[in-house]
């Protein structure tokens, strides 16, 4: 293997694989140089990821070396070239007065890089960002159990909808979808990871086999595994399911500067209350340690409307979707949960679902 | 106690003094109002620090609330000014729209914010950012041993010198000085975390006493215990002392990037070697396991050199005061140390001596 590259772009490849896929199988990074130009491939035990980069290949070639320093060492040249040549045990790394030499792995004992599932459809690559961002939010973090860190996608008439719930608050988001049936339960934390990227291609390719999801965007794909467990899609959709007392309309952003300031006063729990309702919300925060917080957002009303109080964290969850927008707030009788929605911006249409707390 | 005051003025303040102080008795500020405006202090058992901004005071006072929820409070508040008032039990921040209620303190159960000791003298502040700046790295950030957690300040004829060392480097600066004798060991954390603000400032007055270092700058300043442990000065005197086998100058960058590059292929311990010295400085590392680098820098030699092998953090942390600019590196024979030294800039003069490993 022989080949001259951009040196910002063989590093923003290495640095994205490092950054999707943490910890690849024996730490290395898979470097295939062809006629049609340079392969970055990385496979753990659950996910495969392959990057496809031009490079001027004088020599085909593969090698299998540690990912971590080899994106270090890209990321830290300042050289607008370099030459990446394989030299008996040794892939190297030239630039004007500058050599580094990392070892070859044993490509025997790498794992092979699976081919992707079969196609099912595709989705504008902003859209499905938008929708995922939105969703992934709900997800839990570090549940005991697998299904409430997962993202439920599925397609149907209205398109391709993301779902996502930890028990406590649920996203839901639409998007145009071009293709044929898909149904899958996938780890948000693997989807967010690849937004930035998809987000960026006109349009992301998804397909699916019976444990596995694989998206492709230009030359670039990643395959994840599935969560394979049930989901609770009939307890989802009831809290969907909005019978208001009262909406309210504002700019999400007030709303989000004014959470974040009543966050001091909201006390251990770190609860707020939305409150008034009367051509303006209020929303106070109150500990008895900590002191009081009370300010007044302007707002559209209409019905009638109590107070509920939240985790504030959850409202902030909740508004990010609709920033820089307006949002409507749909509030319901006692704890049953209030509704944040908005008209569908850029092919995407989102419901974010928070349950008030027992006060 | 009645004050309308810039919140951008008030939120800066009570920001430094939580940075400053981040852990004061009871986690209280104290603010006191007067016709002259408001002064914001803190204390904690070994440290002082008194701030005093300016704000049109309605009625005089003082009032003792936790720190951090009002630098909070007023970080995050988008309002040009602020009302803050004594109302009962409470201190209360206004803006538009917005009331927030502080619990008062007991201030009976506050300790004495102590005075400032005896003045000694005055230095340039942006000059004494540069040599806290240059010296504080090479004091140990968590040895067993207090010594080498401090930064020794005296006075002789050549002006105020600043000493750190861990053992496996120093660091010293002098800067002009204009005033008595001092000699002190001040904890180098606490100059690093005042050096941004002071360094701001055309003069600081320092002052000690037995067991205090105090600092003041324009309407602000800080008192901070001694460490009262004697210094190691003669051997610490004896590392400055070259006797140098060979010079080698070159520009600090560019060598600092090297040794960046040069970091991924250090191996377990770190370590890179400077070697050939042929018009040329050759940076090299390697590890069994991890791979070799070698770079060449462009530099101006003079003597004869060898190679020695270093720590390359401690190379990069002798650099830096010489950042932008050409350094002098001075080798000696054997496990002697390496000096790093340049002209004197800004009115400052700083040596920085990093003793090689064996290898």
């Amino acid at each position: 293997m022989d080949l001259t590259a951009s040196t910002a772009v063989l590093a923003a490849a290495t640095a994205d694989a490092a950054r999707l896929l943490p910890a690849p199988a024996l730490g290395g990074v898979l470097l295939t140089a062809t006629a049609e130009g340079l392969a970055v491939a990385a496979a753990a035990p659950d996910q495969a990821l392959r990057l496809e980069r031009p490079a001027l290949v004088h020599a085909d070639g593969e090698a299998l070396v540690p990912l971590r320093p080899l994106a270090e060492t890209l990321r830290a040249l300042d050289a607008e070239e370099v030459r990446v040549v394989v030299e008996e045990s040794r892939l190297v790394v030239r630039a004007p007065g500058a050599r580094f030499a990392l070892p070859l792995m044993d490509r025997a004992v790498h794992p092979p890089v699976a081919n992707a599932p079969p196609l099912a459809g595709s989705v504008g690559g902003r859209a499905l960002r938008t929708a995922v961002e939105a969703v992934a939010s709900a997800a839990s973090r570090e549940d005991a159990l697998p299904i409430f860190t997962g993202v439920r996608m599925w397609t149907d008439a209205e398109g391709l909808t993301l779902l996502a719930t930890d028990r406590y608050r649920m996203a839901l988001a639409t998007v145009d979808w071009d293709g044929g049936t898909l149904d899958v339960l996938a780890p948000a934390t693997v989807l967010s990871g690849l937004a930035r990227g998809f987000g960026a291609a006109p349009s992301v390719v998804l397909g699916a086999d019976d444990d596995r999801l694989g998206l492709a965007w230009g030359p670039d794909s990643f395959v994840t595994a599935l969560l394979a467990v049930p989901f609770p899609d009939e307890r989802a959709r009831q809290l969907a399911r909005a019978e208001p007392s009262g909406t309210v309309e504002l700019e999400a952003d007030a709303l989000a500067a004014a959470l974040r300031r009543a966050s001091p006063y909201a006390g251990p729990r770190g609860t707020v209350t939305l409150a008034g309702w009367d051509g303006e919300l209020r929303v106070l925060s109150s500990d008895p340690r900590g002191g009081e917080s009370e300010q007044v957002v302007k707002a559209g009303v209409s019905g009638c409307h109590g107070s509920s109080t939240y985790q504030a964290r959850y409202l902030l969850d909740a508004l990010k979707p609709f920033a820089g927008r307006r949002v409507r707030i749909e509030q319901q009788e006692g704890l049953r949960p209030t509704v944040f929605t908005a008209p569908a911006d850029g092919g995407v249409a989102v419901t974010y679902v928070v349950v008030p707390m027992r006060v």
